[in-house]
């Protein structure tokens, strides 16, 4: 027998080929040649100067990686004020800073479940949610989309520690979860209440403090957030926010934080710069909704079906995956960078073209932006208007 | 009933500090204070001013944060330049570059395996790749600590899919994997072969290019290598290196890469900063192992009892959890950082100092170091010299 031990990986990529399902990287330039309304970069923070001198300058003073574990020598002054500012913020009691947003909801699932405990989980939750709960060794329970009384009963049904899990914002259509009712629920069941708010940071709540503070919910004794600090924040890592008794349980028993080498000083310098100037500009969070409110009120009068954005995120509908996948194409060859989620990144196998509203957009670009859309958009994509 | 999902969280925390197992974070400052043996920092390169400058002047080119998935704004060309110098550096086809080399492991192993593979997994994996075996779905086989036969035997049970996988140098003893012959079992049972080479990048092999390198295998076709940028690259982030058609099918298919914001532009930068000094300066390969070499055999030569070290990692054993604790603790008041490992991180149960051997260390550093280490060493842990 010849040895190719990945001959089968070429018999996926034909199927892969064969179903118009291939993904390949396309690096960009540091110039910005195309509108951009496809990162994750809400309130346009990334490239802002006092941003990049402060992630800069964390290299400078701290080193360009922190060395070792955060329990070893990968815990600076800069990773402990990063935290407190954070926690604050956002109305918790403590925070730890983990090395991406992924990480951290893999330890904050792991961490607070285990054989025996009951993890209650969104369809149409994150990836690292998904992989969090298969991880934990939990039971899981995959209640339909934002159904507070499905999360109920799955909790009724339950004898032992239990807690439902959700996105703030689900990141495939930008609608929002049912917060107060899920909180409820929660109470109700004794469970706890896990919420990645990666979608909602900067964006929602007050001066962008996140779905946790607007539904009045942060702080609560059962409840945590999970946080990136790659979208609003513009930079790289995650956090796990909550009680301090939770989070001394991460410090001393989450294999993704103990294991891993801490948040690089750039990455974490970078961050906090960013929740400082959020703190000083807190009417970015919403100019960040109302750029979404504006592309959605657009696009919709143009005869697109689009979801109604709770936050940052419009998701447009497109007729199929070829479709979408050619909808973004045109538009980037006009100038206009979209994103484009077909299977398997949706859960319910209907494609979409993905737009996320930035605070910094102007007047003019999202005039652009929805007129490039609408004028490559398949035919299919537009209702006939009566 | 009231309403506290948390309670159980202070029973566990009660039972950690009776039996002497509290963590806690304590942030450096910027300022060193401490002779560091701790961190993995081994070629001396995390605060070399040619890699903070790499890692600073990314943040400003590129900007704070890589916005996005790598599959749609996430990408930037040094993405891609770190990628080729990686590959080529290390003697790969291909390269890709993840959040962490935590997140490394968990693409790979998923990716690559899945129901009805098998996975075969030395005992003393690291807890990155333990978990990358969970998340897969596929069955594990975990096999006694560098025991190519154990490997052997545990494939042949095996129809259809099946890959080895193994750290090169194990993180708590220091030891080297038996990679040649682990190549040769592979070849025969037609399974691939997974390296976490995290602790030989910059340490083993011509001019510190792995320890796949030095043992003849990097770019075999059956061979993938897993990578951390955090250690001897002195930055954040971690790579998957292996035949072209594994990178693209990692590219299409791992859930930590597809589902994670890309690594921040400073992290890349400082890694590629690195690199590239490494292969200006080659001799700092040599001159890490020399210097573990050195702090082995004074250490022995004083009584203690210690593990040759393959690479970088000095380990020495103490009498218990508590005396490692102390011990470390004592080194720490006489000016001395060194790593203690204990249970639950080590997997026999046995605590030690981990003494992490760095290329810049002076002959005065190194002096300082071992009578520290002896001075403060527990009663029980010198060996009457006869
Ligand atoms: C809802 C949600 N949670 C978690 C993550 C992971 O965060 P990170 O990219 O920082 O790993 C993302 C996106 O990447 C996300 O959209
Ligand atoms: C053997 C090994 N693999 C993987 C990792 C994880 O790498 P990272 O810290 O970049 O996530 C580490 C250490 O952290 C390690 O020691």
């Amino acid at each position: 027998m010849p040895f190719a031990p990945f001959d089968w990986i070429d018999d996926e990529a034909r199927r892969r080929a064969a179903a118009g399902l291939v993904r390949a990287l396309r690096p960009r330039s540091a110039e910005a040649g195309l509108l951009d309304l496809a990162s994750n970069d809400y309130l346009g923070l990334t490239r802002h100067p006092e941003v990049t001198v402060a992630a800069a300058g964390a290299a400078h003073r701290w080193g360009a990686g922190a060395t070792g574990s955060r329990l070893v020598t990968g815990s600076t002054a800069l990773h402990a004020e990063l935290e407190r500012e954070l926690a604050d913020f956002c109305g918790f009691e403590a925070a730890l800073v983990l090395s991406s947003g992924y990480a951290a909801n893999l330890a904050a699932l792991t961490a607070l479940t285990g054989r025996g405990s009951l993890i209650v989980s969104d369809a149409g939750n994150h990836a690292s949610i998904v992989d969090g709960c298969r991880l934990s060794r939990a039971e899981t329970a995959v209640v339909p989309h934002a159904d507070p009384d499905a999360v109920a009963k799955a909790l009724r049904s339950h004898d032992g520690r239990a807690l439902a899990v959700t996105d703030s914002v689900f990141s495939v259509d930008g609608d929002a979860a049912p917060l107060s009712a899920l909180a409820e629920v929660c109470r109700t069941a004794n469970a706890a209440l896990v919420v990645d708010d990666a979608h909602g940071l900067g964006v929602l709540g007050d001066g962008g403090r996140g779905a946790l503070a607007a539904a009045g919910l942060a702080g609560g004794p059962g409840t945590v957030a999970t946080l990136t600090l790659s979208k609003s924040l513009g930079s790289q890592g995650g956090a796990v926010l909550g009680p301090a008794r939770v989070i001394d349980h991460l410090v001393n028993t989450a294999r993704t934080f103990i294991f891993d080498t801490g948040l690089a000083p750039a990455a974490a310098g970078g961050a906090l710069g960013a929740l400082r100037l959020l703190r000083r500009e807190p009417e970015r969070a919403a100019s960040a909704r109302e750029v979404a409110t504006a592309l959605y009120g657009r696009l919709t009068a143009a005869g697109l079906t689009a979801v109604r954005p709770d936050a940052a995120v419009v998701s447009v509908r497109a007729p199929s995956a070829d479709a979408a996948v050619r909808w973004a194409a045109d538009c980037r060859a006009a100038g206009v960078a979209v994103g484009c989620f077909r299977p398997p990144s949706v859960p319910d196998g209907i494609s979409r073209l993905r737009l996320t509203a930035r605070a910094d957009l102007t007047e003019e670009q999202i005039g652009t932006a929805v007129s490039t859309v609408v004028a490559t958009a398949p035919r299919e994509a537009l209702v006939p208007l009566s």
